[in-house]
């Protein structure tokens, strides 16, 4: 058992990583943090972690902390990931980062979007921590950058298409949905049941989400050279979920079968996604609770565009499933473990 | 008061319908039919309006339909309604027809895209009613069209920009995302409460919903040349409401505010269009229960695309409010009579 | 036209009351406070409200307010009311208070719940806003304390049975489910759209709600007693509604027809009373966005007990449509004006 | 590995059985029965358990499902079971049945609320699959009836005061709301998402849900004499758990901690019962997806009762987790195996 802790306790993300820790057989929770809950139980903040962990809430010092476990996932915003990171890197951590801090190869491009980077000289160590294309890279890695929950649902639903020069990149438009979880658990009034319940809406209109520079990243590096996409969030009144609508233009007249084949080249080793069968699209409701990235597409000839549709539990495949699977990874273990879980449905 | 009733009052369209009748100050409410609950108090069959109306179900013949009103909502289906509306026009009636039988100008690909027709020489005569392009023509229709819900979301958006020629007809994909009124009442596994709750799909994909057609018939008459585009429907966890994200290329490098001229233009005396101030984009909770259909638009310089989202409520601007406002103008009242209500928020 | 004012427009009663008094015959809305908002249009903070009012949020003073209107709902919290309400009267103007500020008839109950009263020689004079059983004192009310939710969806439906002594007065138990509107539009963790969604639990459980002395007071006027109950609130996943089961034990082995005479007695010439048929039982979605409240009843003849079901729209029938039902009878106008809309569903 | 087979795997309990036995170290699921879905893979019924199972639905005579299997579990409507059990009992099986038949252990009560029963030899062997009740005879059944979802819930609340004698029977009401789901995914109108959400009704109000009689048998059998309580059910818009809020006067004045220990006596070493603390109060949103049935109690000394308040998830503890729980007691195994994961929130 591998000693290991939750920097960032008290968030959606927080509780999720929580759950899937205490039944992991290799890793053991040993230490959870939270300025706001310092001195509570963790289960008395989520309630349903009664019974399945009696960790406290702690205000930790960094030395407390490297103390407590040797593994670590950074559940804090960003800003603050940047400065608390690398001092357990310095003492021989590791860590998956679950921040913006370390995704962006770029420091400028970070700093146009975030704010004044602090630790810039631990970005060109940090992997993406998305183990569809880094795999080999994260196994060896002590800093993963878990990649943003827009970025995972549309960077896998694309990377096939673009690997293989399919799509016109300038073409690209990604039309994204998301659950409420991705908004996270402060006290805003726009994220209130009443104002999100029984309603729709678009935000960040117009390509200024801080996901797109990581979209565009991953999108670009995959085509090998610089992409422009649209990129429009929306939330949706659940819980867990984003669903990804991606449009492309195909540049050859190829059959949806031989698409089909890439994509399962791609993927058909990979453990957390499922390519559904022709004529089948996802459903948010289809991967709640779980790890899965579902995928499906169709070829619209009238317009020559390709239609492709990815769902995932954004705080699983999008954020504390996907930085367990990393973690798994980065310690040498089955990567599977501890998120074998079937989807939950109704 | 002129005498008005529901042929097919079963459903939810037909509910609705009868929720803003029932205050209509000018229209009577003198009959609702439905086979299924034929002898059915209707206020039974939808306990809301219980104290409202005590009209009871029937199965009514064209005869006994004729002798009860002189106006008419047919809120039956596709096919049902073509055999049924040339009879009551015979009679001299004035008809909303909800269904898609008369929304296609072009008969053949009406019968591609339904089945045969089996009243073609009512097409032409029939009013596409949709007032904010086709006022003067509803205003002398004995027939009128009433829109597909996804259509009025799309078309109203994108309106402006066509008549203008402002963006390239080829590049225009609209995404929207429905509510389940718009599945209907019919008892399906797919529509249950659980199959729906909590989670969110796409249906349809690639353009092959029926709406589609009909889409593209009203922007093609907008920009003057036949236009395709690309269509993906999505079901929402909520019982009211579209919102459609549409996107396009502009065709010059317009600024925000002229573009916002020509919406204004459009629709400032349309007393349900309201566009939104700049950075303000609609959310289904804000139009639900109201016949507004809300438009807000942002322009991405970096990929030289406008954005328009839309909102309506299905249910009331996408089916029954809008019938109400195309026979409000068919009968030279007022055109916002019954329509007055504020939306619903929370 | 009158000119009325919204003092506390923020909430989702403002809201509610902006929405029904911009349609408002009668009543013209002149003033809306707000002092977090103040200088922002109602509509931006309310984008429902858009095309419907054009007032500014303002933060006024007393002079200012009685300056700019006759008539004023105070819709702020309890303790701000105490100390604003005296000073309208003292102007000559009628309100209708929402706090619960004026609602306990006896001062000491009022400290014991809630905290020293400023204004208790106000609280002889303030008649409890429930128009079934208190119409012709509110016709004479400058000052009408507008009744809590539950209370209302309690009261009504005990008020035949405690009036004709039918039950057991300690044999009471209300168990109460509100939807979140009730919980306000405060900032909150726990009204999050995360932890509201999809659950559903008991808050305040064993008397210690504060409706529970307002209950309890109106309760026993309607029985000539003290009365005890057992109330139990929850909170439901939906923003409106309150539905209440009330579970008492006949104090004779009386018919469920000859029951029901006594509910349509007291009821049947009510606007917003709807008895349901025998054997059907309220729905909150059959009340929504009305001023109903919906009662259905049967006998337990196996427990003696009769088991009484009421719906109402929380925001309308338990705060603001009760609150213009209050100020038409304030004014002597027809009191229906304005709420006369049906509840829409679904 | 033992293996088991789903008797009607087509329902939301069979779906849900599917989920856990999927991840099941010690059962391999090799049979899944639908006539519905015959020859369908049940991954295309349930999309969440693609890649989980590879199983086809099948509709299969008892010959061919007692060589597929040795263990059953019988998700059939209540009918089918009494036919279909007793010929899987002769070939030497081991069932939990799901449905209702063998619950009653007085064949008359049976048929009073059901219909007559074709195989009532059956009811004496049959044991009452709740394990903190019947844990020993459950061990060493051949045939399990799982109990209903209202029954457990309401069941486990009331158990240590009525072993203790410390209510008055007479006094008992159970108000009881349950999730979507167990209403069963037959295609009925009035489970539609359109019907259901946003709202909140009562159902069999009255005494008259075929619950009634199986909570009385087994609150009869633990307080030693008969029985009658009330129990109103209502239906919840959310997919899954029950929250049963139920009330009894206490017989002498036992403080809240001497009670509490009685609790912790017959609870502390369950695996599956979480008493939470004082103040603390279940929530149906903090037992999702897992076999936890969380209490919570409190004493309202003014009114001389005592409100329990108990959650579960409807189909996990109040069907399949259950059933899992069941077979894993009759085939000597760990009786928490497949039943760990922490349940999921938000």
């Amino acid at each position: 058992m591998q000693r290991v802790a939750i920097i960032g306790a008290s968030g959606y993300t927080g509780v999720e990583l929580a759950r899937i820790l205490c039944n992991h057989p290799e890793f053991e929770l040993t230490a959870a943090t939270s300025r706001q809950y310092a001195g509570k139980a963790l289960s008395e903040v989520f309630p349903n972690l009664l019974g399945k962990t009696d960790l406290i809430c702690e205000n930790l010092t960094i030395n407390e902390l490297c103390e407590r476990a040797d593994l670590f996932f950074a559940a804090v915003p960003h800003k603050t990931a940047m400065d608390l990171v690398p001092q357990l890197l310095q003492e021989g951590k590791k860590v998956v980062d679950l921040s913006a801090d370390y995704r962006l190869r770029d420091v400028a491009v970070y700093e146009e979007w975030y704010q004044e980077h602090s630790s810039p000289e631990f970005i060109a160590e940090a992997v993406y921590g998305l183990p569809e294309l880094y795999r080999e890279q994260i196994q060896k890695a002590r800093l993963t950058a878990n990649p943003g929950c827009y970025p995972t649902s549309i960077v896998l639903g694309l990377a096939p298409l673009l690997r293989n020069g399919l799509i016109a990149p300038a073409s690209i438009i990604a039309d994204s949905k998301s659950g409420t979880t991705g908004a996270g658990r402060a006290a805003n009034v726009g994220t209130l049941f009443c104002e999100v319940h029984d309603g729709f809406r678009a935000y960040k209109v117009g390509g200024i989400h801080r996901h797109l520079p990581e979209i565009e990243q991953e999108l670009s590096a995959l085509q090998g050279e610089d992409i422009n996409i649209s990129f429009t969030p929306h939330l949706l009144p659940i819980a867990r979920g984003i669903l990804s609508t991606c449009y492309a233009s195909l540049t050859s007249d190829l059959s949806e079968e031989s698409i089909r084949k890439l994509y399962r080249d791609m993927y058909d080793r990979e453990p957390f996604i499922r390519l559904l069968p022709q004529g089948s699209f996802p459903a948010t409701q289809h991967v709640r609770g779980s790890n899965f990235c579902d995928i499906g597409f169709t070829i619209d000839h009238r317009t020559g565009r390709i239609i492709i549709v990815t769902a995932i539990d954004n705080i699983v495949k999008g954020a504390a499933g996907q930085a367990v699977h990393n973690m798994n990874l980065m310690c040498n273990i089955e990567e599977t473990t501890g998120l074998e879980g079937a989807p939950f449905f109704p």
